[in-house]
């Protein structure tokens, strides 16, 4: 059974979080750039929307009264928006207004004193969803048995990135704005987007790496104490050892340095 | 902070376990097919022998009081050899009979019920180290500032591949056999490894394939009930939702189904 040895990174979202442990995912690179530092736990969770993860984000987000004998959240990822901006009568629509003060519930859930899941050391960051490629979608949904018609609008998904902003704005937690960054690398045209979207709706490796590399920089900017470089080994390094005291340095340190 | 909701896999080991994040490594893989149902927790200590890893084991397996606070080890992979097999003075050597004693003595650690870290439910596997490509390595070291002579010989790791097979028999506890796995893939010629290997000592993604494949094997052989297949998401899929009851439906579960 594992004991607390490193803190954690927690990424909660759905399906593009669910799935970032792939091959140059998102999870899979934070995973490998904060070994023997953090520990990276998955919290996907599939075509859920935010409505939903509520009630499952206070089961794997300890309570105050657990918060001791449990990894402490360095870090919280809340990515929702892809399935919310869902149309109607889509089961996972939830109306935008509903969307954004969902994504505040799960943010005050961490930063209210009066919360049972209160974690003030837990530094938070939302990202918003990817742009969809409607045309990429179209076509894929087209292949399904039966075939699908068309469940999510550019413009629709836009306006609930727009809102994760305004969330931010109004929660003080930084924004990784997925939609924008992926929006222009593919030079603001839909069918482009192609590029960064397998399925028209999920990101592939060059759309994960985007998200990667803007997570980096927004940690480096905004909590530059986390930053993978600003944290050392939870056990030493074995160039690190002193062989003259090998009981004392091998002992686990924290990955912050004094 | 991360409450329990999922159990976890360990991985314990040298570099060649610290690396298993990469794209296409055995943690990356691991990690993504058995997402939702069991967390993959990377305490692989790089450069490190067992001699040296045994008090960060002790740190990081929890004790037996600590083991209802924190998540279970279902399932913990041991895979040394590497650097125990150095060709002495190298200071990361360590005698064979010392180093089949090591992993005896952590393994024991987790299956005799006198030990502090007794876990009767952890499942253990065994790996043996990657067979050495002597010319590739001596190649790899030669370019190094400043150039270093060659620390490992290809039938010294071979013997220590095979001690821990003797281990792996002495304690029932099933082999992962990587060294002859590898071995075999290569065609058996060693200038062959460089096809497994990016230097030498080191799995490139075509070995990690190996180790994967290999692993997911035994598990279904000697632990079927953890192998992925046969685990179910710890919070229901989407489409399993029932709307009508949303509450109970987004209780979490174990991920043994019932």
């Amino acid at each position: 059974m594992a004991a607390n040895v490193q803190d954690v990174i927690m990424l909660v979202g759905d399906s593009l979080t669910q799935g970032g442990f792939v091959p140059f995912g998102f999870a899979q690179q934070l995973a490998h750039v904060y070994m023997r530092k953090l520990d990276v736990i998955n919290r996907g969770l599939s075509g859920y929307n935010t409505t939903w993860a509520i009630p499952a984000f206070e089961q794997f987000f300890a309570r105050q009264h657990e918060q001791r004998h449990v990894p402490q959240v360095q870090l919280l990822t809340i990515w929702f928006g892809a399935n919310d901006a869902c149309i109607p009568p889509s089961i996972q629509h939830v109306p935008l207004p509903q969307f954004a003060s969902n994504l505040s519930l799960i943010i005050q859930k961490v930063k209210n004193p009066s919360s049972p899941h209160y974690s003030p050391l837990t530094r938070i960051i939302l990202f918003t969803p990817p742009p969809v490629n409607t045309h990429q979608r179209s076509a894929d949904l087209a292949t399904r048995t039966p075939p699908r018609a068309l469940d999510r609008q550019f413009d629709v998904t836009r306006q609930y990135a727009e809102a994760v902003k305004i969330v931010g704005e109004k929660e003080k937690v930084p924004v990784l704005d997925v939609w924008t960054d992926v929006w222009e690398a593919a030079g603001k045209v839909e069918e482009q987007l192609s590029e960064f979207l397998y399925d028209g709706l999920h990101l592939n490796e060059k759309g994960y790496l985007i998200v990667h590399q803007g997570l980096l920089k927004l940690i480096n900017e905004k909590y530059p104490e986390i930053a993978p470089d600003n944290l050392r080994f939870v056990f030493a390094g074995h160039a690190e050892l002193d062989h003259s005291n090998l009981e004392q340095s091998l002992q686990k340190r924290s990955a912050f340095p004094n």
